[in-house]
């Protein structure tokens, strides 16, 4: 599944390309890991970082009008796939899902499992991240540090709690069938989801996320993301070059922020 | 429309419920606005405030967990539709936005709406929100005035202004079509969510929205807004007691976040 192979493989469907930030997993790591175990091959941008900025920044640009049959856009992640260029995050999560055999294409399921992703993304990616940045994005995180403590406690002692409640909650329900899963009794793109949610998480947080486990809560939601590292190609991609190591994105470690 | 009409209407679809916290627009607003638009019954939990409260702290509860074959929700708003229960309103509208004919059922359209749809929430709600609650949502406003000064100044001078840029680039683009409209020549429930994100940021930040507008930088912006509050439906709408007046939600008037 590198970029050569990728390119190698012949069809007439055409390939799908994740546009997104180099140097971080960032929210460009959720849609890798549906590639990833669906064992799809996708471009990934990111790996030319001088050509990932360029597109991006290209992408972005306060005169960009999009093209003729796709709107401008806000922000990376965006993915394309033919003609089709779009982006947020939840979008191309519930786009390519049912392509990838991750998700069911019609049906409850479909609003079900959109609400869970949105809302794991909501606990696990957004508001972390304001956990570092709760002044402003385009200010250093030194300069916005003091806040940062308070919005971390709050983070860590509330907010990160009722999110994995809310996980176990979830595999406590009939709705979750048998297995580890969430949903349905089967492997979804909401279980990579939430494996990425929990992995970036305790980067971020150790102490924190290790306290809580070992509260015996949420052994449900561990379980799950054992699971999920198991699997074998997520554990193939985890420990190939294509898994790129936390940075300064999204999941930062600053030790700080658990005191 | 009024609750008791909506119940006298006979009709083999089974009914629409919105379950809401009452007493604030908020999140439910956007949601709201699609039936009226639409001219679709629908019963408003929220009329009942004693009911609203009673049942969404049940269905938020610790320990529910759902039912035979709807997942456990994390947060209001939410829908109820025949045996069909979804939180997440991004989720909500995407559910309902085809069915109440404000978006195509299938396509590009439904992915560039739905990634349009988000975007906007992100600038005109989910950010918004965070001006007077940067370091807790389970603190008061008064113990977070001076961190959500200093967010509300990024805000108003970075985010704001950035959202409304790409919004009026949505309207220049070649895709947005014909008339005032965000995309493919007719109204769709995206410009329904930027005409209430633009109502409450302009309730929040007064001072701040009418020097944006006359910067004329966002002319089709606010040319979208009038154009939306001159619908029919949604003129008689605002105009009934059905409209909530803004309150302690998302949309706040803190004169000194303006300062």
């Amino acid at each position: 599944m590198s970029q050569p192979d990728a390119k190698r493989v012949k069809t007439d469907e055409p390939s799908y390309e994740l546009i997104y930030w180099p140097s971080a997993p960032g929210r460009g790591e959720p849609v890798r890991l549906l590639f990833e175990e669906a064992g799809v091959p996708y471009v990934d941008t990111a790996k030319d970082p001088g050509q990932a900025a360029e597109t991006i920044q290209g992408l972005m640009a306060a005169d960009h009008l999009g093209d003729d049959s796709n709107p401008p856009v806000f922000a990376p992640p965006l993915l394309r796939h033919g003609d089709l260029l779009i982006n947020q995050l939840p979008n191309i999560l519930l786009y390519l899902a049912p392509k990838l055999g991750l998700a069911p294409a019609a049906g409850p399921a479909v609003y079900h499992l959109n609400a869970i992703v949105l809302t794991l993304l909501d606990g696990f990616v957004n508001e972390l991240h304001e956990t570092h940045h709760p002044i402003a994005t385009s200010q250093y995180y030194d300069d916005q540090k003091p806040e940062a403590k308070k919005r971390s406690k709050s983070y860590r002692e509330e907010r990160l709690p009722r999110f994995l409640g809310y996980a176990q909650r979830l595999l406590d329900a009939k709705t979750s069938g048998d297995g580890p899963w969430l949903y349905g009794g089967s492997l979804t793109y909401a279980d990579l989801v939430l494996f990425q949610g929990i992995h970036g998480t305790r980067y971020a947080f150790p102490k924190t996320v290790e306290k809580l486990q070992k509260s015996g809560k949420y052994d449900g939601v561990f379980a799950l993301f054992e699971a999920v590292q198991e699997r074998p190609n997520i554990k193939a991609y985890m420990e190939s070059d294509r898994r790129v190591g936390y940075s300064q994105g999204i999941w930062r470690y600053y030790p700080e922020l658990e005191e």
